[in-house]
């Protein structure tokens, strides 16, 4: 079949909007009609060249929502007109990572996953009989895409595409930091570093489970009030707090209890660890560093009760764990509308990349 | 009162046997007869002035057993003939820290113990009328000492003092950061960097718990046997691994659960990191790092599930844990005996250190 798709032909160059061919569902996939995809940070710094990962011509995208058109051999759980958002985390509830009950990182199609591929080790995207490459196994920039039953989550089908799309990546990035990985409990007090998409959900995760002091960081004074309409309690700007570290502890009798990182900048993570407070302070890195950064601390830190974590896609199991945030959204819990500043259209899918550039964006929403 | 004890008098000098004055227990407080000590390296790390918050002269000394002779006003968990071990990290049981039931780093009198002072600021020591410090709130290196009622663990009375000492200090350190900070579960598998008194006890913890594959790491080939004998079970030289990491990684499919750092070396500590699994492994810092180095990584190891610890005291409560690990020791379920290599008067204490500095002793151990 064909499908419309934006491609990123190489590092840098903008998107161009084709129409692809498009093979079928194989066995244990599905074909989805994606109806509307986020443009995330992660689409950019693939786009960029910075990716030392990235390969072209691939047709990027992982923040999609859509529904199930055609299911191949096998596959049990999904039915055609199914509501489901692709997942770039899939859950095989197979492998050794998804039977250790510790991690949300199954591994089952991770190999050719990061080759561009399907499973099976080909591209079903391609022009002129040429391949196109998939991108984190979700590819949501075409209107079309085929990709494992694992990797879809199956969602309600009251929920609005075009709002849910930003719980494929953003929105449980944040709040599953916070529920999942963290584990944040009620009373706790937590600090934000960076105040975007990511670090405004994280805030609204620590204000769901009852988080006492919420504490944002960010350079950027414009970005205090939308925090404190997601729950932020304390702005502290580093230009007014030159020691951030003290500050914090200054206003927390010693240190937060939790700590996020949603930067991507290895001295805002020192400073994340070190605010903790001594004896359990947990901080959890959610940002990507730049290739080859690396973090240090003195072992001190360490040895007197800090903890030093990671956490990807919130340590969500996707098709597990997505469905009850799509829940949460459409029950109030969670306030998704406000972080979705514009909707475009897939021919304008480059106008959505300097929206994010230019940071005049939370998150844009193509919407097919 | 007097009191025979050994004396540093300053960075680097030989302790010398000095009878000294000592008063008696104010509110609060009991004086403990000393029946046995043990020689540790943090003795040797601050004796050597390579400690920067040494002070001298004190009265060195914190893996003691012993009788209480006399309670202060107030005292009321203790009486004379009670059996203990005095605690360098107490258990006060309401400050902020040992009320959040989440570390072991009871504050309570955490200032004036670091000055080298007891709680009220003064020392009790002195000769000749010039006061002689305290450290880390024991010196057992007296034979008889005053310290707090909150840093003394009630013990039973059928156990050697000159074995049971040791757990004052590196038995709880080993065996509880397994135990109480990793929390290690059957079936784990479990790497070991340093071989010495602390690893040893590491190794039969994670025996003690049911743990899978125990390997140890050293670089001296004699340590083997011992560790075997105590529940290793893959004993890696990395003069034969270079990569220590990978080799660690191959034995595991894919990495160990649990990772100790038992040396001090800020480079293994960055091995016993990246050492362990995708997804969920925890590596325990324990060693005690030079001052001012730092430790670092890749925030990608942590993104990807591994989680950075410390423990300090094995994250053992003194007054609540410490009587079990006795019990362990009595119903024979962990081995000290084969630990204390030496014993020897107080007048010989300096050639304990000398025994350590050689690394022909695992402990030596001071009878009264």
């Amino acid at each position: 079949m064909k499908t419309k798709a934006a491609v990123a032909w190489k590092a840098g160059a903008p998107l161009t909007i084709e129409t692809l061919d498009l093979d079928g569902p194989r066995p244990g996939e599905v074909l989805v009609e994606v109806m509307a995809t986020g443009i995330c940070h992660t689409d950019y710094y693939t786009l960029s060249g910075a990716d030392p990962e990235g390969l072209f011509p691939a047709v990027l995208g992982h923040e999609g929502a859509g529904i199930v058109r055609e299911v191949g051999a096998g596959v049990t759980s999904l039915k055609p007109g199914d509501h489901v958002i692709p997942l770039y985390t899939p859950e095989c509830r197979q492998c050794k990572f998804c039977l250790s009950r510790k991690t949300n990182l199954c591994q089952a199609i991770r190999t050719t996953q990061g080759r561009g591929l399907m499973p099976d080790g080909t591209a079903r995207f391609s022009l002129d009989g040429k391949p196109v490459l998939h991108y984190m196994g979700t590819s949501t920039f075409s209107n079309f895409i085929v990709a494992p039953e694992i990797a879809m989550a199956k969602i309600r089908e009251d929920a609005p595409f075009d709002v849910v799309c930003y719980i494929g990546c953003g929105v449980t990035t944040g709040i599953g930091a916070v529920i999942f990985t963290a584990k944040v409990e009620a009373g706790a007090n937590v600090a934000v570093f960076g105040l975007g998409g990511i670090g405004l959900n994280v805030i609204q995760g620590a204000r769901m489970v009852g988080a006492d002091k919420i504490i944002g960081i960010d350079l950027n004074p414009e970005r205090e009030a939308m925090a404190r309409k997601f729950g932020m309690t304390h702005f502290l700007n580093p230009k007014d707090h030159p020691n951030i570290v003290d500050a914090i502890q200054q206003l927390t009798d010693g240190g937060v209890d939790y700590s996020f990182e949603c930067i991507g900048n290895t001295t805002t993570m020192r400073q994340a660890l070190e605010c903790c407070h001594k004896g359990w302070g947990q901080s959890i890195i959610i940002g990507v560093a730049e290739a080859g950064k690396e973090i240090s601390t003195r072992p001190f830190q360490l040895v007197t009760g800090r903890e030093w974590k990671g956490s990807a896609f919130g340590g969500a199991r996707g098709r597990t764990d997505v469905p009850k945030i799509v829940d949460w959204y459409m029950d109030r819990k969670i306030n998704i509308d406000d972080l979705i500043t514009h909707r475009l259209k897939l021919e304008d899918i480059n106008k959505g990349f300097d929206l994010m550039k230019a940071g005049e964006s939370i998150r844009s929403v193509v919407v097919y």
